[in-house]
């Protein structure tokens, strides 16, 4: 990438980021109507372009290298774009090294497990490019906003205390640092819409009959919860967001900014991986070599 | 797609089928060198980038419409470009619909279950497209030509016996037919490349250094078995295409040939399904325009 585009994506990234430890406050930090003033639409779609080219590339270096997983998690209030930027960020790359994993509500199997279980289960293998299209954190975020939830899980009573969430962010930090540690990392995004661009959306979808399967009645109603959501997210990012596996608040009102974003920022952390093709050993080679022999002998 | 490239492509296509029950020679009637009259390589490029335009869109309802999936199997020697006929076939589709699995020698705890217990885990949810890089073909090939393989397995003695592979054929043939019947329909492709080919690019992978990992000396060995595994083939095709899943013997010396049959050949059945976005049903509509009001009467 060159030079001048990489200080552009650096002013980028330096409004996404939520530093280790520091409170967050989505309404003073964070605007979802945010655009880099540095780049317009159309620049950013042809910057958007070359960087898909580009971890095209390095996504090839990483399945032949088989070495390193990316484990990245999208969540979002509802009509965030995640699908949207999915979709966007990770057309071009093989399929072959790129798992999507869509988590629905909890199935009586699952609720039979620990709640990092399923996540587990579905972890990408090196090489891969694993995408959590919501996460284990739902287990902090939805179950907070409907405590009812927890009160129906089938946790040890003395485990559905007050502390319940200060344990959780506990769980997933080990969690997140022993997948790092095992060479599978985390990058985590929270897209960032609006509630009025929520809004726009949601009748978006209701007024175009061929989008309205997209939404279900439901969906408005926890619009009623927005600032019990937003205070949730809050908690968890300033606990959770860390060295190995830091949050990203992604300016989600305009589109183009936001898979602008996502994309730059896991084309900022492929790179610092310094991928390369394997090299075989020098005993590899002469095998090779000998192979060589053996195939041009051939009668 | 247009009227003159639907012609085109089922000229194409009357090349690669296999006919339920018809015995196959691949050395008389399937050439791993063929190239259509009809078409060149520019034209077939820009005719491959079309079709995967289209693919796009089309995969996008079959993941909205969640009713049917894919099975896409591909079975082939090595260096006849299995890997490559995903990446540039299935890179622009959503990976969110797409799942690929590599099979590769079975580990111990798979050898503890029946042969297609790992693949039937592997299975496509409704909505997406399945691609399995090798499958349980391989326990009517590679064991048929390496017997000490079935040997070695924990099958039940009696069933070790001459009559393996006729069962195995059926069982296949069963397992296929129920999973048509279920809605998750199977498509099978051998990628046919010449032994001559094979070398030319097992030489390829000696002589470029950032190649050199993708062959192993053991690959070669295998070449001395090439008319056993062809043989094989044969076997299997005549016994196993069917008409709820057929095979395509792909000529796969030219890769854009062997890429543009592929895509022509997912493109058309997917063309069959007549896959549409779901539409809502009246009382959903009654529910959606009140949502529509709530979230117009907001303040």
């Amino acid at each position: 990438m060159k030079k001048t585009h990489e200080k552009k994506i650096d002013t980028l990234l330096s409004h996404v980021l939520v530093p280790p430890g520091r409170k967050v406050s989505l309404r003073k930090d964070y605007d979802p109507g945010w655009k880099p003033q540095s780049v317009g639409k159309d620049e950013g779609q042809s910057l958007l372009d070359e960087g898909i080219n580009e971890l095209a590339a390095m996504q090839d270096k990483l399945y032949a290298q088989d070495h390193y997983a990316l484990l990245i998690i999208f969540q979002a209030m509802d009509a965030a774009g995640k699908d949207g930027a999915i979709k966007h960020v990770m057309s071009g790359i093989n399929p072959q090294g790129c798992q999507v994993y869509s988590f629905k509500a909890p199935s009586s199997e699952e609720l039979d497990h620990d709640y990092l279980w399923r996540c587990y289960k579905a972890l990408p293998e090196r090489g891969r490019i694993g995408i959590f299209n919501r996460s284990y954190y739902e287990e902090v975020l939805v179950t907070k906003v409907h405590p009812e939830i927890i009160q129906k899980q089938r946790l040890p009573l003395q485990f559905k205390d007050k502390k319940i969430y200060q344990r959780r962010y506990e769980e997933i930090n080990n969690f997140e640092k022993y997948l790092f540690h095992n060479g599978i990392i985390p990058i985590k995004f929270f897209l960032n819409v609006s509630k009025d661009e929520q809004k726009r959306r949601f009748l978006d979808r209701i007024n175009r009959p061929e989008k309205n399967w997209k939404l279900s009645p439901a969906d408005a109603k926890e619009r009623g919860y927005w600032d019990h959501y937003m205070a949730a997210y809050e908690d968890c990012f300033r606990a959770t967001s860390t060295k190995w596996a830091p949050w990203h608040i992604i300016p989600a009102d305009n589109k183009w900014v936001s898979r602008l974003s996502v994309a730059a920022i896991i084309h900022r952390r492929l790179a610092e991986l310094k991928l390369a093709y394997p090299r075989v050993s020098k005993e590899q080679k002469a095998a090779l070599l000998e192979t060589k022999a053996m195939l041009e002998s051939e009668k």
